[in-house]
């Protein structure tokens, strides 16, 4: 099904952008774990909108209601679903989407899909506000994958253009911009502010680690880590590709560079280099896991576009109304670090499930 | 489950490089249809080893023996399975991987996963081997598209640095050395024979299209046609990148660059350019479905290697053994279509679900 | 997963007695289907507690919250999610359940898998109450089938060992008491005050029948019209028997006393009789599914019971407290025709993803 | 999908009675397990035909061919395979059937879902001939169950209405005749020959435990073991009945008679009595489960049935041809157990996965 994923667990999001209300049930969570609700308000805030100048002017609490799966604040093992409220809504901004479709956004092929019946009403289910319980069900994947000594953290290695500088690391997560140098940041918001100002978006990089995975999670084949993350983090809107590790550039290197030779390192087989992006066979190395997910600019400018009218199936100038992010990279950043979280924590249950027999 | 694939249809894929055979079950093929077996072979053997100078010398028939699932040649509807024995092994060749893994293989990772029962001859069900079967899938897939007008066609888009040149079309398949632009075939060609000179190997990009889909086919979320191909494309081994249209690039434009505009054309709505790959909010337009995978090196080359002994834990010089292909890409050509064979069939018979109340 | 069910169309239940709400959600829904909430509330109605002498005195409005999934009220495609609060909550009822398991009720079970966590009051996730929202997803499917000409309806076949008399017929499901026979539905309520009086309490059989479906629905095996309603009508709490046409009595039968003979009927392949009950192969053959499930008696009694405290490991007398049915077999016959009613949508939307290639 | 079962480990039936093999696939078995082939092959025997006097006079030798998923004798960790050819076939006696479907059998239902490409030859692959591959995934699955001290025992509680009698106990299964009384089963047998001679046959129960379960394992709702093992065994053919513990007759208890009171023996929590089949909540209580399958009598018997022409669209007589069991109950019991064990351990298997974090 569309809007589920997960194997030993599995998550669905349900709403729309101008729905009551959009949410999110995860079954499986392992029964007996606390959790920690201020840490998940502050990682859902990292994805809020309204937060700077550069992202929507649109205000939501984006406090999540949960209305079930919790004894207190302990997992208590029965399907866990939370919702929030859909309280800022203008459905008056989108009525002309579903005549004249925005280039760039599904509101064409929403309607070639589901016919009249679609909620062409601010995206309807293919908002990119559908990944605030996306963000939900991944902090709590954060939270349960730390206590099994797992972190996943992320930055915007790119945006407009702009590339950050430095190695990526965990702490890079608590910034208010999410890039490991800051003149880099700067950069970036400059970039950002300059299209804007045009009327225009830009978009970029995030790139993502898992550190503290051991060898030996994932599966062969269509279970292997790269497809696990890939089927979950294409479900973020706006994602246009994928790589891991050296991904793309490892295809003009030699089997001699791109190969990581093994060594021995506190004891512990690990290799020299990450080139594999800490998955060989699909399977993890024990190194960390990376990779980076292109971002495409936002589609909804300010700037007039070409589209049709399906009506009287004519060229038809769009004006897109509304308010909009000239730039959604760095809110993409809690986002992927969420899509990953939620398809790590899958795969280690996995490996779990096998541990019993060993 | 790691080795099965899809929703409306599923495949599973099973056996190991050494083991008696290797094969794949394929559910839900719709009854009634006619298979040209005949073309099927001729699909296979666009994969098959020992084809050329640049290939592995193992050579096997690779002709499937089709145990059930068909009526003559036309689909019963009960489970399809068909099975490749493998007749020419020579496990002794590889015995000492337990101990001394190849660098950019599985063979430690497996281990990391499956412990000491792993079948790690021939990199068992890691090998690429058992693309084969996955072939024998996508050529089935391939046929019932085709019957509905949809074509799937690939390319190397460039190997070893060596870029093909010019537009993909449907006729590439059919040439000996599927590139475009024979030159640029012969370029990368030498490149193949360079680095197999060197004792080395080199990776490449495959480039895929579907054509002759109706706008409307895929889901939102995680169902999306990215998420779909990507689920599968990166259960090819050495697959470590993934870009839909113009994928990375994207990530460097303004969103008045990238987006498409909507045009009518022929009397159907249809998008100027098509720098999305076809696929908005995941459901295609009805453009070219396009999409690039970046495939590494081939991991086993003959140069020495640093490696570690497991047991011993010290650190272990390498030389693999065994026959191994310099460049894998021109027979990913064909495994690269397959999969995404495998993935628009199943996307549609959903889309079919569904229009039975429209 | 436990709390979902579906392959086509897909339903979670997600709530416990005494948390903030429970709910359904359900994919897969078709898009464009025009639903009737006043027809969805009325049926509901037909579960709800407290409407008469013999059931719970527990009252909620037992009123759903669509949350998404409808443009208006149709259906738009996007997950469909309703939720009823849990406003009549008694939490303090139900504390000394965790130390001392109630006989017949999951208490102890559930402790035994979710540990400590596990929300026990009111019977958590267990509670019968949850059958609600599996009435909101088998009313919607409910009305899909009317819209395809199939119908679900049900009875109370006996309780308390007394059985109605007569055929089912569509026409029973509106009755206040759900039997054929209005004498016999006396002497079942008769029956069941009995039992209250006792401090006891009574099961009884539910039979349902789903015209109206063509032949040919179903799938072979594992996917047969006996698994799919069996795996979803043994999901209701206190079912611990189902039997398709003659069911158990069919064991006592000949091979000529049980087949039932093809014939011609309106120029259409059917039975003479029905002792299969409309499924051969697991496929339906165009007559009546028919099927009949075995409820035991609400565990929930007032009369002194033997269990024993999980602290100190010590027999312990228990007297239930709390509000409780004598009788829960009027109330299951809704949730029985919900329960079909979803497997037998989810298997016809099988069909028609099939029917697009003959 | 339809030939495939299964949640933490998935097996795939596939093959028709006709076609060059059947077989079965099994994903997520756990590697390192040791098998002991000569007892899979002992136990296939049970199910074999041509066994005695009572059962089909095909012969086949029934020997699995493994294809892959073992290193030696030890589970490696990639899918398992196995084939058993059909060697001995005789497809002419089965051409009518497709014009004039047996009563009782899926001739017609079968056509009607996939039409005229459907193999009917010897039931295709709706004949009974696919349990000796489900036997295949069972007997494995029971010795996986017996290394955790899990044992799965079945008999044929009544055939042609004769009772066995006595507790069922593990031993039963050695028996050549599998009744507790061999007077009985010397009735039953009387029974079997009488139908013979009347060109008929007759059906019965089979009765199964699984002793040695912890409490504990199971799903809430449509994972309780009730939902899974229902799932499993209505896939074997002529199942048309189940029921758990004390199953219909639970429907004419109260409450009090019922429910089974806790008690505490050996310092571990059970119950007095055993009247819920060991199961609460869907979730085992630790004490053996058990349950009744009804099966029907074999359809296909030598008298003459009334039948359709389904090209004339006429009535028309029919005799079957071809070599058939007067009863399969006692070929059935193996079966009934293989289902049984696949269903537990696929349930063990997600508590193993939640244990880790307990």
């Amino acid at each position: 099904m569309s809007s589920t994923y997960g194997e030993n667990l599995r998550i669905t999001i349900f709403g729309q952008s101008h729905s009551p209300a959009i949410g999110v049930t995860i079954e499986g969570l392992p029964a007996g774990a606390e959790l920690d609700l201020d840490a998940l308000q502050r990682f859902l805030d990292r994805r809020a909108p309204g937060k700077n100048a550069h992202s929507t002017a649109r205000k939501e609490a984006d406090a999540p209601e949960i209305l079930s799966g919790l004894n207190g604040s302990r997992i208590c093992g029965a399907p866990f679903t939370a919702i929030i409220r859909n309280s800022d809504t203008r459905p008056g901004d989108y009525e002309n989407l579903r005549l004249v479709p925005r280039p760039g956004h599904a509101d064409f092929t929403a309607q070639a899909k589901f016919g009249g019946a679609q909620d062409v009403s601010g995206g309807g289910h293919f908002s990119g506000r559908l990944t605030a319980p996306l963000c939900i069900a991944g902090g709590i994947c954060k939270q349960l994958l730390e206590k099994r000594g797992v972190s996943v953290f992320a930055r915007a290695a790119q945006i407009g253009g702009v590339p950050d500088e430095g190695a990526l690391t965990a702490s890079v997560a608590e910034k208010p911009f999410p890039t490991v140098s800051d003149a880099a940041g700067e950069k970036m918001q400059a970039r950002i502010a300059e299209a804007k100002s045009q009327g225009d978006s830009v978009g970029g990089i995030v790139e993502c680690a898992i550190s503290g995975l051991p060898a030996g999670v994932g599966d062969p084949m269509f279970g292997g880590m790269e497809n696990r993350i890939a089927q979950i983090v294409f479900g973020i809107p706006a994602v246009k590709g994928l790589e891991f590790g050296a991904g793309f550039s490892l295809s003009e290197m030699t089997g001699s560079e791109a190969n990581d030779p093994f060594t021995i390192e506190n004891g512990k087989v690990t290799t020299e280099t990450n080139r594999c992006g800490g998955i060989l066979g699909g399977i993890t190395t024990g190194a960390p896991l990376t990779f980076r997910a292109a971002v495409k600019p936002t589609p909804s400018i300010a700037k007039p576009q070409k589209s049709v009218n399906l009506e009287t199936m004519q060229q038809a100038p769009l004006i897109v109304q509304g308010r909009h992010d000239p730039c959604i990279v760095p809110r993409a950043v809690p986002v992927v670090e969420a899509a990953a979280a939620i398809a790590v924590l899958d795969a280690l249950m996995g490996k779990d499930k096998e541990s019993a027999w060993t």
